[in-house]
């Protein structure tokens, strides 16, 4: 009997943090359903499990999966959940462990790419906060962004990463690997000059982007209609201003 | 042959994001040193392991934990290597998972907290940034506290919870329920006014604080010296004008 396709609950019209279980799945080439975009009362399912109908565990946001009777949330998690599933992440208890510990740190870093646009509240509109976000813009493309890639570089470097073989965990692509493609994705969208700028003196995350880019799953999603472009109600933003 | 200690590393001076392992320690009664506050060179020791000198695995940032030739980094996969080792995690998968995606959610909170004294960026004093901290916690208080209170109210509930026995997970305390227990004395300090009422309509919640504190050993923990006192230096910091 063909796997039951996995149920995956997230806002739609954004990729957001959605986008890093999509990628996987679909790099994967993993049957699933997008809840809320592709069924019918497919935002209602969602907001009844967000408030605990149907589960006894609840998310405190989307996204989050569903696996028949597993029902997980948190990106990092869920990439847990899958990694092993979708042969996309090391098998030994160390080594599944450290790809989830950058996965965190990814997350890390997109919350921050996040806070940019909101540094006073997510409850306020970003107009309500630019000049705010104006001197949080600086310190992430001075500090923050070169500090992760610098990071992310040197544990490319130190797996014996090749800018041919650019991998963060051993010598097979890991949801690591996508995620950070991802968010160097997210980053060129939003800060085109800074991260442009930035990625010359990184060549393995620039070449780990440019080849998990072009895997021809990745690609094919990426060219289809299931892939949302990003945009200014997202976690990456393009604010001209906020980018030099 | 007794275990080998587990080594913790974390700065000195502040509980911070070391403490959520340092408490799990504590409970488990497990031996573990605090290698930059208690060994001679341990600072250096952190500094070199933080540049990826003698590990494969180096963090982005402390805390992180070495076990013999595992170094992990990142508070929840901490916990998360650490929770059945301690007898703090249930051992099913799904229950492991569930316990984790909880962590997760707490550093959520965590992470919010302090970006309320540090909106515009960490590399500034919280006094370049005083008056964007005003608006920000005003957020902080009204709607983000007690969203995340009432979702830890609303999982301790659909977990059968009493406020005799509060427990996040199943009938056994979990890394979790600890966690939750120091954030939620983190808010007490930072805001003591807003916390304090906002707890008096999440009996759970309030009551899973009350008895972890009481704990023998996390009590005996509390009251000795190897607990350093929250301050001003740190992720949960009390400014009397952002508490009301």
């Amino acid at each position: 009997m063909p796997k039951k396709p996995y149920e995956l609950f997230y806002w739609p019209g954004i990729p957001g943090r959605g986008e890093y279980v999509r990628l996987a799945l679909e790099e994967a080439g993993a049957p699933y359903v997008d809840v809320a975009r592709e069924r019918e009362g497919g935002m209602e399912e969602m907001t009844a499990l967000l408030e605990g109908e149907g589960t006894q565990h609840p998310s405190f946001a989307p996204p989050f999966l569903r696996d028949g009777r597993v029902v997980v949330g948190q990106v990092a998690a869920i990439l847990f959940y899958l990694g092993p599933r979708l042969g996309l992440a090391p098998k030994s208890e160390s080594g599944a462990l450290w790809t989830h510990q950058i996965e965190l740190t990814i997350s890390d870093l997109v919350a921050e790419a996040h806070d940019v646009h909101h540094p006073v509240g997510v409850g306020l509109y970003y107009e309500d906060q630019k000049k705010e976000a104006l001197r949080r813009a600086e310190e992430f493309r001075t500090a923050r962004i070169p500090k992760f890639l610098d990071y992310f570089e040197s544990i490319l470097a130190a797996n014996g990463a090749t800018e041919a073989k650019p991998r963060l965990v051993g010598k097979s692509l890991t949801y690591a690997d996508i995620s950070l493609f991802h968010t160097v994705d997210g980053l060129k969208y939003a800060f085109p000059k800074a991260t442009g700028r930035l990625l010359k003196s990184r060549p393995l995350v620039a070449s780990l982007h440019e080849t998990v880019k072009k895997r021809p799953r990745i690609k094919a999603y990426l060219e289809s209609e299931r892939r949302q472009p990003f945009n200014e109600s997202d976690i990456f933003r393009h604010y001209p201003e906020l980018d030099k």
